[in-house]
């Protein structure tokens, strides 16, 4: 058990650190270039899909079971066999379902968009109003920070536990300013935390009396099957289910995609809501385009088979990433245990591990971590306008690297996060 | 020859009507139930591109010519064989196309929404200004008029002649008033009338003087490739190199797609534009999504392998529909020729035929072939508004039913026509 740098005098400290820029310098040398910066799949896990190119063939014949040529326009709101399929993932109905094209964050930004323009269910557009803002759980996902920043929607950022976002404080803006108009929501194995709403937080949610009649909640279930333990898997009640029955059907967009499933970018994504928000969002759709991909569609039918076979094929993703998480986290043990210098999250699925450092230190370890090679998320990206008010947040990626290159990677980043922890404390000394 | 209707008497008129609602009411009792209303590939055509679903197995390397992993995130304009590919076919230079999902509609319907939020090119977004025009050649394509409509964007119509949309008048429109932001255009095979823009009338397009800053055409060239016959084939001069020697390098938005060259809703589809257009647009697209479907770009390079194999592919589309082509303008001959009552295009590429009847006819003729089983594309839909002035034009679609079929509908058709002229005729007499 190391001392905590909190307890060590000046001198202490100080030969610390010579200690540990001595190490640095050997890093530094190693000429590495290593990324923990993205949540993407690693090679093994997209051979995992490579089946997915067998499935459909020349010699087959690409109807969907209703007779529909899968080949052909049409079909907007996805064959209904996807729907099922995709309907078993979210946990929804799929006459709830529409599935779209390879991007779940595009529907997400045509959301908005479409907010902007046209207004939610016969609401005044959000463009024409003076004041729209969302209510941001941070540290949260950079990307959907990045679409209300585009759109120009002011950002209010409230405080994330491991139950999800503070609720008193989302009650209390959603019931009382009819200018908040959404809320970003990862609600099971949180981007970057890895936390899961708990039961009484998702009620919660599904009964807020927003004063925005054009209130809607971002719910983004990215991770709904991306468990990492087959016996420790977070359960989430289902938000549309729980909506209905406050009597808020149409309270929530819900989200999700195979993107982390199959391949990122040739996956099919999915939007679940309420009858009323399908019929106001297929009258724009139909404008937009004529069909998505039915073939790609049909494809993931045919690989999966159903929900248990994609089940299955998640359990298989979680043999191959387990370890890295694994990895990283014994890693922050063995060098950052007992030091009273970070905190950080230890995730059940997902594809993060959320990093607290010291007030004012993200940036520099995030910087020193570059310097020497390993390209880690930006510090600050997890917050609205990369604005993280205490300098302390760094998101994770475990899963891409090789795991050797992993732990180096990790190795690395504590090293830069005890460097940077001991210089803060000489500092303020 | 059979005498005009226009010069019949009464009498010889009345008698025709007679005989023509007899042989009406023999197709009604054959409970027809055909389709030549929409631009879709039959299953002969289809069939032609059943090769892709081979191209791409799991025993392959899914990466492209730069290493590029194809099945993992990444890659926001698109893979860059694919660029290749798609840049011979709209014949641009690989750097001055993006490509996107599944359909140019839909890349149509995001230039405009964006627009429409952000703006072009740092001018004012077009929701924050008080009119927002576009010019319209009609007859045109419904759906670039549903776009336009859909945003509130004031639609103009312009004639359009074989040789393309009246340039006087758009000349005049576009150098004189700043609230005219854009023209939609289809400049080969047009549809509805498979016109090609004359060598002039493009250039007349590069050339033009437009008063607003952020006016753009919008030139879906959707029918590129789409000959019917290998020896009489439309050339247009290419508009992005039109427009660059005219000092107009940022004039245009050029769509395109692979939609009716192997699957409608599973090929992919691309914008071309100047360098300065392609940094605005990506800055929002950037926001909008990770990247779009590698895996199909790869499956279409791979099927292709170049330019040379997707013309190969497309003469044999052209084998598969011409005889429909040529089978409904014999019919519209054989039973129209020499009336008085109509005129149609006689298209050498593209998926459609154009057909003008007598003053406020087209309406009728389109019901009575759908009471007895026969749907076209509604009247009207050819003009913005659904308002056709004259209701005179008519969009055929002889691409996808099998060719009897086609030619049961092709004599119902010109029996409609000539039923609705005939009573016309008898209600002015």
């Amino acid at each position: 058990m190391m001392k905590a740098y909190t307890e060590m005098s000046r001198e202490e400290l100080q030969n610390e650190l010579t200690t540990l820029l001595e190490e640095y310098d050997k890093y530094q040398k190693m000429d590495l270039h290593l990324d923990m910066s993205r949540g993407k799949p690693c090679r093994e896990q997209l051979d995992l899909s490579m089946g997915m190119m067998d499935v459909l063939s020349s010699d087959m014949d690409l109807s969907c079971n209703d007779g529909t040529d899968c080949r052909n326009y049409g079909v907007i709101d996805g064959i209904q066999e996807a729907k099922e399929l995709v309907g078993d993932m979210m946990e929804n109905n799929p006459d709830n379902i529409i599935i779209y094209g390879n991007s779940s964050l595009n529907v997400m930004y045509d959301t908005v968009s479409r907010a902007m323009t046209h207004g939610i269910l016969g609401n005044t557009p959000w463009s024409q109003l003076d004041q729209v803002k969302f209510l941001c759980p941070a540290p949260g996902y950079d990307r959907h920070f990045s679409i209300t920043e585009y759109f120009g929607i002011e950002m209010i950022p409230v405080a994330m536990t491991p139950d999800g976002p503070d609720m008193d404080v989302v009650e209390e803006y959603v019931s009382k300013d009819p200018t908040i108009k959404g809320i970003w929501c990862v609600p099971k194995y949180s981007n970057p935390q890895g936390y899961s709403y708990s039961k009484e937080v998702v009620c919660r949610f599904a009964r807020l009396k927003p004063a925005a009649p054009d209130f809607r909640i971002f719910w983004d279930n990215a991770y709904g099957i991306h468990h990492l333990y087959d016996d420790n898997q977070a359960y989430i009640p289902e938000i549309l289910a729980e909506c209905k029955k406050a009597g808020n059907p149409d309270l929530v967009y819900k989200f999700a995609s195979t993107s982390k499933i199959t391949f990122p970018g040739s996956g099919i994504a999915s939007l679940a809501t309420s009858p009323n928000n399908m019929e106001d969002i297929l009258k724009q759709l139909s404008k937009q385009t004529i069909g998505h991909d039915k073939v790609n569609q049909l494809r993931h039918v045919r690989f999966f088979g159903d929900i248990h076979g994609m089940v299955e094929h998640m359990k298989k993703h979680a043999d191959i990433i387990r370890p890295k998480f694994e990895a990283v986290l014994e890693i922050f043990d063995k060098n950052l245990e007992g030091l009273g210098i970070g905190e950080w999250t230890k995730p059940a699925g997902g594809y993060f591990i959320s990093f607290e450092s010291l007030d004012n230190c993200a940036q520099k370890i995030v910087h020193l971590a570059k310097k020497a090679g390993v390209k880690m998320t930006d510090a600050g990206a997890t917050w609205p306008y990369h604005n993280d008010p205490k300098d302390s947040n760094i998101r994770v990626a475990p899963t891409y690297p090789p795991i050797d290159d992993l732990k180096t990677a990790a190795e690395l980043f504590t090293l830069c996060v005890r460097i940077a922890s001991a210089e803060k404390l000489l500092e303020q000394n």
